[in-house]
């Protein structure tokens, strides 16, 4: 069957093909691609719309020389399996195997690590000005980013510098109206104008003194290859507007784009999914996104703001019920706590739904816009802790760092379902202050999680479970692991847990009380051990003149890569296993 | 002189005024602000270009029914002396008095605090939005941004979800060409070629779909005001592009706009700058802005990065020597970091400085574009610590708590110029991971500063002072507080002094050395005690089960207003005599 891409085992060999041959290679590669995904699982539907252009870049640039950047990463399947690494592509995203984003360390080709959205911009912009710098006139830098992903104000900001520049800069905007969930904003409207021939006058990127482009059909490689041997001889910043659509090849990933972003398995010849045995709990999303409709029923302020995570958030559930109060902001997650933040001050009560890794983009928005004027904005952090198989970009595990340090915020995270659903009920019934609540992906651990709400006393921890010489510390749901760990322990009758809830603010009578009278006290949570929760009991501790012994568990000081969570647990020591351990030693 | 402003004590009765009156009040607000600023200090410029502005907005709309919002704040003088803070003015921006930005605790007439820039429009439209889904047709919400902040991707945000609403929103472009420093980028240069009617094709507010009038005379009083009462009945997202002259009605001020951002105490007749007695001592922004040269003239790798501070970080000194590699980017730390980034992947070493506060803008690029990628880029973080009379929105007191959980990252202070110039030789030398350096605003502490360059061990700390009983482990330039503070101690002999200098990676061999020979530990810095350098002190004692007394000083945990940097440390217990009395209790 693939009679062309057996050979690719580089680019250079890609260049000797004969271009007529390389609309085959596209069916092949997509193939391959189809193939394997079925499988072994990722993301589908961007590496299919982006075929042709992959082989295009390659067959026309000399990478690795040349730079080319993937905004975001999810298009990039057929980019790797064309440099290098066809014959280890079913370890995709799994543990020790290959990154499902680009990535340096992996391959020379992968010019610059991706994974969260608009960077690609700044990023070939940073080369370009080098290259320049050192006398490098024929190097070329190419940024591949969607419409969705440009329309982040860090994307603006670099187009916004490289049209001063005349720097040897190509941006190639892959259009396909779509991100994870569809594309929304007045520039996305702007560019269906443009696809449809109706936006003439006013064009954005040459008003930004950018040379501009198309658009062209994204999927005739001839047409691209023309277009860009063309650019390459255009000095200065250039950026080229193709089409293309998003599951390009396979039916149903072009009929239902958002399912089919990351469908898990399906057959790869009829493109049905494989049903997986559900699940007898409810993932953290779905709690969410129920929750917030029950609330928002009852309670006519409450309004939810996602930055284009509708579907992994499943805000959707609101924005399909109540669309006038659901808003999607797109990838602009700085918008996004401003808005809320806005809407807070005029009596509104905003849950402002972002991914913990993403958050991390409107840090200064929380700080500024938010907690210094005390306003209640309600921020349900979601896919806090270790995320799994997107790896190191995505983990949520700097955010009780990064949130414990600002005045004013209150820091929630719940053990379980019913935690979730009641710090949303009690922080939506009129708190002064504004609280984060960080939560995991995936699925709960309660069955009949859907009980009448009860209102949290903000500051207050919960014993779970007594003891005698060891009490154990933990926040969130990494408490499951705790309580399996201590069941399995020789002695469990020696070991006390508590759910301290809160990390701010601490519930310091609890924690007066846990260092009077147990000797040892170990803390665990799925954040950073630097500045994380163990740090603020350890802050408590030499406020108060404690000398109990103290540890702290938590995922240590380097980037933890992609793999299950339980695998990756394993390999910080968070898992059951080795949690047993540590409190067996710490209980004798 | 003043025959109108002296009744004006709310917008109530500026709208009771004949319109043909404005102009001369408006000559009376800019004389009173002159006259004011002059002797107290503060930010002189920007509000003398909006006062024709300020009193339209306020004579044509319901302020403050009508929420009125000043993007970054410097330019609301005139808002803040018509809005009943007439008579409290002259204390700007001193302790106890009003701050220097629009506040929401201060005022019912600041709509939002503001600080950064940027923030306006999505604030302002979080507002119209509410009004809407409250069925308040009539009330009208109204950000005024420079040209320079709307630059900032965040605005874009806001302007890209704008365009899709029919919120009530109105977005006043104040074009003055400048910021604190002239304005740069593409879109800067559209808004000159829009000005002088060159580009009339490409209008970019109008593809987001927003109603675009202007540009017109911002010191056209009865212009301003026919124009808003027009735009008061246009539905939906509205734009007003203005063109004004920032330093407006006082030659000086208009003829050196960046002098006269701040220009300090001068003479309110002549405009001529009062010279203070110099200091002896260099401020740390020069010896960053001589050093950078200095080594830039040695290694031709090295490039300065600065988002829109060239005159305030002093890298104005290697843009003018060699402005091929020295970039003001405006308005956009988040593109600023990746641009470095992907520079370093070339082999460039950027300087990248930005205020400890803005820095906050670009924290996902930190840890998503930078360290995850153990790219060297020198991060040199100005304005670290206690800011002073600029107040809470800009105290850089959390970058300590929200880098140092960022794996691959050093992060060092200098306690002296010398220790900042030889950390930018050490970095320049060829790190294999990116480093951030954090020092304070203003002044430094030694007279012959420029010494030969040597070499930093990274991750080593010194002992400065020897002693019995007590150790105090201080981080940066709070070392010269901590050295009085033990000199005028009862028995100084019974304190040691060490500057711990990096905090990350920590002198693991020296801590053991001082968890052994002190029974007690103080740490000191300038940052918030939750998550700083003192935690990480904390954590190493817990990690190798030491059970020394410890005690952590540094910012509580909360915002801390404006006021002399001195008083401001006295507020926290930073100042020498506080120092001195906390050591005494804890070395006896």
């Amino acid at each position: 069957m693939s009679q062309l891409l057996k050979h690719i085992h580089s680019p250079k060999e890609l260049r000797l093909l004969n271009q007529k041959d390389l609309p085959q290679l596209a069916q092949e590669l997509r193939n391959f691609i189809i193939n394997i995904v079925a499988t072994k699982e990722g993301h589908l539907g961007a590496s299919l719309g982006v075929v042709e252009l992959t082989i295009a870049l390659h067959y026309v640039f000399n990478t690795p020389e040349d730079q080319l950047i993937w905004d975001v990463g999810h298009q990039a399947y057929g980019h790797k399996i064309l440099t290098g690494r066809k014959e280890i592509f079913d370890t995709n995203r799994q543990i020790g195997g290959i990154s499902g984003f680009p990535k340096r360390d992996e391959s020379v080709y992968d010019a610059f690590g991706v994974g969260h959205a608009s960077t690609s911009i700044s990023a070939a912009l940073g080369m370009a000005i080098a290259s320049q710098l050192k006398g490098n006139v024929d190097k070329q830098h190419i940024a591949v980013i969607g419409d969705a992903s440009i329309a982040g104000g860090m994307a603006f900001e670099g187009l916004n510098h490289a049209g001063v520049t005349n720097a040897n800069l190509l941006v190639i905007l892959n259009d396909n109206a779509i991100g994870i969930d569809p594309s929304v904003g007045a520039l996305k409207q702007y560019l269906t104008q443009v696809k449809k021939g109706i936006q003439r006058k006013n064009n954005i990127i040459e008003a930004l003194n950018i040379d501009y482009s198309g658009p062209i059909d994204g999927h005739d490689i001839d047409k691209i290859i023309v277009e860009l041997n063309r650019l390459k001889t255009v000095k200065g910043p250039k950026f080229l507007h193709i089409i293309t659509t998003k599951g390009k090849g396979l039916k149903q990933a072009e009929e239902n784009q958002v399912t089919y972003h990351a469908p898990g398995q399906f057959n790869a010849s009829t493109g049905d999914i494989i049903s997986k045995t559900p699940s007898a709990f409810t993932k953290y999303q779905d709690v969410f996104g129920h929750t917030i409709v029950e609330l928002a029923k009852q309670n006519k302020n409450i309004v939810g703001i996602t930055p284009a995570m509708p579907t992994g958030s499943s805000l959707k559930y609101m924005m399909d019920e109540m669309p006038e109060r659901a808003f999607d902001v797109g990838i602009a997650e700085q918008h996004a706590v401003t808005l809320a933040a806005g809407m807070a001050t005029q009596g509104l009560i905003p849950f402002c739904n972002i991914y913990s890794t993403f958050l991390q983009r409107a840090y200064d928005q929380i700080i500024h816009d938010v907690a210094l004027q005390k306003l209640p904005v309600i921020f349900c952090l979601d896919r806090a802790g270790l995320v799994g198989e997107d790896g190191a970009t995505h983990h949520g595990v700097f955010d009780v760092s990064y949130l414990r340090c600002i005045p004013n915020l209150i820091l929630f995270a719940p053990r379980n379902e019913m935690e979730l659903r009641n710090i949303m009920y009690t922080a939506q019934l009129g708190l002064q202050l504004p609280i984060a609540i960080r939560y995991p992906r995936g699925a709960g651990v309660t069955v009949n999680w859907k009980q009448p709400f009860t209102k949290i006393d903000i500051g207050k921890g919960l014993q779970l479970k007594e003891g005698k010489t060891l009490a154990v510390l933990s926040i969130g749901t990494i408490a499951k692991n705790v309580s399996e760990a201590i069941t399995q322990c020789k002695q469990p009758e020696n070991i006390a847990h508590y759910d301290m809830r809160f990390v701010k603010p601490l519930d310091e009578t609890l924690l007066h009380s846990v260092f009077k009278n147990y000797q040892t006290i170990i803390t665990v949570e799925d954040n950073a051990i630097n500045g994380g929760f163990g740090s603020t009991v350890l802050e408590f501790a030499a406020a108060h003149n404690y000398k109990n012994t103290m540890k702290v568990l938590g995922i240590p000081d380097r980037f933890i890569e992609h793999g299950s969570v339980t695998e990756l647990q394993q390999s910080v020591g968070l898992d059951t296993h080795s949690l047993k351990s540590f409190f067996e030693l710490h209980s004798i």
